[in-house]
């Protein structure tokens, strides 16, 4: 084992910040976390309550064992609906891992737990109960954790935004969820094997949600690293994490981050399979990739990306494309498919899939293995195709209760991004959309965090329910830990710029908090509501250093002299004592423009 | 003077690129900058051309001596109307520099040149000639610079965007720019008194622009940092620089940037008038603004932010904002219009305004002093109060042959843009549009360059003329070098964002060039083609540095063991050579969807 001494597992809350709950009615046993940030006395302000993915780790009470994972939460639910059954599943082979041996073995997670499947005849997902009229805790959990506490402030929550026609409520009840979740509008992402999740929704009528991907390494992968990027990934909002890693020791490592993870974990398993037959897309086949859904699905993975719409009459259409095929699962399931001039096992063999879903509760990330790589390629014939079949392969999936997710683009002009938002929802049947980006220009690699920001706030405002981060290091590099904290927040504002745009009830709450906290000078409420309280802070410091200025009635734009702030304080209070707001209101009533000149 | 040996100016060409000229048709004797980016021989590409608001700096030719200024590029052009005559000028005062004396008096710039004024009865304004149907040498150069070339790429240039009712063609000439200008829908700010500035244009049918603001600092303020500042923005794309300088030596560190700067220069010449009264608004007065003007506008100054839409009717207006006046000239002519309970004095003195406007053709940039700065006062009463009367203004100003653009926000949320494009068309007459962002959402401080990139990208795609630079220590603290530079390249990303999306005739050539070097592994050209070369190649340094890696067929991404990118060349290749893209077509044009598997 390394040198325990340096603790690799980044723990302890937020500033000003602590760890709430609230409880289940229907479900009384429910404890819905969330993060209650703090304001300084003279705010004479309540603390704001914000949405918190990050589990335990910013939990100061919580001890936290990486060797020996999160508590439990949903085993007791699980088990309590008397339709799964443990069992010894699969075997882990020397394939799963690489064939890697000795030392450079990262080690099994302690603890075995014996898996979880659907009892023969059953269908385990939150879908299937959805529509057989039963609130889940996962439901009631949801629900509680999507209003935000909102129902308190429920009185000075004045709807404001224009959403495309989705159907947010001004409180979302447990019911709201099991409707949004049987109509396929809305999933909940959670394996019955991942019983440590607080479960999340992702759909049209709630919050927008971010994802953020992670990967092993080739030089380094102790465990304490892997399950840190997840840790890290959630502190600043990730709402779930994809695992993309490839190589070796990759079932190992996924073991460790699932038990570890208090969100949803999605992944690839088109790239494990590839491993298996040593990288070599021609020899790949339905019985190794069906081998390697069950390996993931007994581990606990909440959702598996499947480029199952990457058929091969559409392939040649990216024939001619400036980029072809970016995507690495359609390249690979695009090599199969020309080299066996087949059509694509998992196209053929998708019903099977879906009953492998239906027996673990793995919701569908159905893959847009087509998406255009360029500006030049967006929205093509290509793209299209493959988001067409996308939807018959959700109905399919629907009939057979299974929960299901849409990927989309990619790189796409401005001009061009509703039309991907309204194509989805048209073909879609409504399933959740789950978008890269899109980047909206091709020409700042180092950038693309900033390029696909603007797409992604965008898209989410038209309708998209999850957005992908995307990081500086994109098309250039492997990201550092810097740039995962960068994406993440980058994403978190495009996802919060679409649901103040969509008008959802709680979104304004922090903004006006932070709002108020600037027009009142109280710096420290400034840096704690911030998304990286951490940054602001340390950008103030740059220029006004000293803890004095912390508290100071100015700041480092116009300095002491002049502030428009304190101005416009002036104004509001000579505006009350003179009753000119009166004055104001004649004007706004269509009075007299000209107001008569005391000299 | 300080020690000269570590230069401060930052000079040469950037990677890859060299500055071409196309010289004039009408007026042969002008000279078009332009970037010229060479593509590795194996792209079998010509060199992309590519806009460059950075004059002489990066031109290895050019011998650079801020002690002498630019080359006096319009001088011969000026005088050669006829129109003007040069005489003593004002004398610099003791106040200009906030009475500073001695060591900390920045020296005088080396050189005075007579300063120029309109000859009695002349309007000598851009606009007035373009009326007369005069097409200037300013002009022609805007045609030609504008065009980026885009005559010789006709042909590859497909028309593919959305432009909201922009009229942009598919080639600019002469006579387009002088009828855009003597509408009042571009302008092309060019004070006679700053000779050394290469035109360029801002209005909605021409590429979208971006500002940057520079300002002096507290504690070093010798010329050299100062006029690097702008060197520097100019470098990464900034189209203008707005010096924000208050408080010591405004007045002679202004002279050296505008003596040293190829682009316009735009003030806010209530900062300096606030400076001669102490900072005391209420001791303002007409006078005191007056003479600024012209001190201003005798050294140069291009364009000027008048805040002259904040109307004593409208300042309680914004009693009960959330946070009130943020605009610090709005906040400065407020405090000035309640303490004397009287009409703004330069709203009373506007035609007097226009009369100095117009005999040194400094433009308007009228100021949006009622901005929100919240997303909670989005759109408000005061705010489109205030944008009316810039429209009834815009009216009198072009009456006085003045060019004019209008300021816009600030904080507004996603659904609430568009409403402030289409408003400042309606009542502002298509006069340009230029905004602060804006600014998506509140709550991230730190990342403000993001929240309102989202935003800017969008007014942009909408019809915003030119963007004004945020950087990441917006509401924090003062920006560095290093920040100046993510603002301005994070706002070339949402102007050429705008751009495509608009349909601009020649935008999209860049991100091909990108895309196809990408595609084809030219690494060197990635990095060369993007709007940051330099942290583009540092990224991918820190994944794989060696130089090898410059030529691998591979990225750090996949690794070498398998590419998606790799894959789609078999499949072109092979698609070309099977002639299957003939399949593909037939499946376009509504043929079988399923192939017959071969095996």
């Amino acid at each position: 084992m390394k040198d325990q001494t340096t603790p690799r597992i980044t723990t302890g809350p937020l500033p000003a910040s602590r760890k709430i709950w609230h409880q289940g009615d229907i479900h009384p046993g429910i404890r819905v976390p969330m993060r209650e940030i703090a304001l300084h006395p003279s705010a004479m302000e309540p603390p704001l309550t914000v949405y918190d993915p990050s589990g335990a780790y910013t939990d100061p009470e919580a001890t936290i064992d990486i060797s020996a994972g999160l508590p439990r939460l949903r085993e007791g639910w699980i088990d309590g609906r008397g339709d799964v059954e443990r069992h010894d599943g699969r075997v882990v082979r020397p394939e799963d891992n690489g064939f890697v041996t000795g030392d450079r073995l990262t080690p099994e997670f302690p603890i075995r737990h014996r898996p979880l499947r659907a009892k023969p005849g059953n269908v385990v997902t939150q879908m299937a109960y959805a529509r057989a009229g039963i609130i889940t805790p996962e439901m009631e959990f949801v629900a509680i954790r999507e209003n935000l506490g909102r129902r308190a402030a429920k009185e000075r929550l004045a709807r404001d935004g224009q959403d495309w026609g989705a159907a947010i409520p001004d409180h979302v009840t447990a019911d709201f969820v099991r409707q949004e979740v049987a109509s396929g509008r809305a999933i909940i992402p959670a394996n019955i094997n991942h019983p440590e999740i607080e479960p999340m929704a992702i759909g049209r009528n709630f919050l927008v949600k971010i994802n953020a991907n992670i990967g092993n390494s080739a030089v380094t992968s102790s465990m304490e690293e892997e399950v840190e990027k997840m840790v890290w990934a959630t502190r600043w909002g990730a709402d779930t994490v994809m695992d993309l890693s490839t190589g070796r020791n990759i079932h190992n490592i996924r073991e460790w981050i699932i038990r570890n993870s208090p969100v949803p974990i999605g992944t690839v398993p088109l790239y494990q399979a590839l491993e298996k037959v040593n990288g070599v897309a021609e020899d790949l086949s339905w019985e190794v990739y069906r081998d390697t859904l069950i390996e993931q699905a007994e581990q606990g993975v909440d959702y598996f990306t499947i480029h199952a719409g990457v058929r091969l009459p559409f392939i040649h259409l990216t024939a001619e494309r400036v980029t072809g095929i970016v995507s690495r699962g359609g390249s690979i399931m695009a090599k199969w498919c020309l080299h066996h001039h087949r059509e694509s096992f998992l196209y053929e063999h998708f019903e099977e899939i879906c009953d492998i879903m239906a027996a673990y509760d793995v919701s569908f990330s159905l893959g847009d293995g087509l998406r255009p790589g360029a500006i030049a390629d967006a929205n093509d014939a290509a793209q299209f195709a493959e988001l067409e079949t996308l939807g018959e392969l959700t109905q399919i999936a629907w009939e057979k209760g299974c929960q299901v997710m849409i990927e989309g683009p990619g790189h796409v002009p401005m001009h061009k991004i509703k039309e991907n938002m309204d194509k989805q929802l048209a073909h879609c049947g409504e399933a959740p959309f789950y978008t890269l980006g899109p980047l909206t220009t091709d020409i700042a690699p180092g950038y693309d965090h900033i390029t696909s920001a603007i797409g992604a706030a965008m898209i989410g405002w038209f309708g998209t329910a999850m957005l992908c981060y995307v990081t500086p290091k994109e098309h250039l590099g492997l990201p550092d830990r810097d740039d995962v904290k960068t994406g993440v927040i980058t994403y978190k504002i495009a996802a919060h710029a679409a649901d103040l745009a969509k008008g959802h009830p709680a979104a304004r709450l922090r903004d006006d908090a932070l709002s108020r906290a600037r027009f009142e000078f109280r710096w420290e409420d400034q840096f704690n509501l911030s998304l990286d309280p951490e940054t602001a802070r340390d950008f103030h410091d740059q220029t006004l250093p000293k803890d004095a200025h912390k508290v100071a009635h100015f700041c480092s734009m116009c300095g002491p002299k002049f502030c428009s702030m304190k101005i416009s304080h002036d104004i509001r209070a000579e505006s009350r004592a003179r009753g000119m707001e009166e004055m104001a209101a004649r004007y706004r009533a269509g009075g007299d423009l000209y107001m008569p000149v005391e000299d």
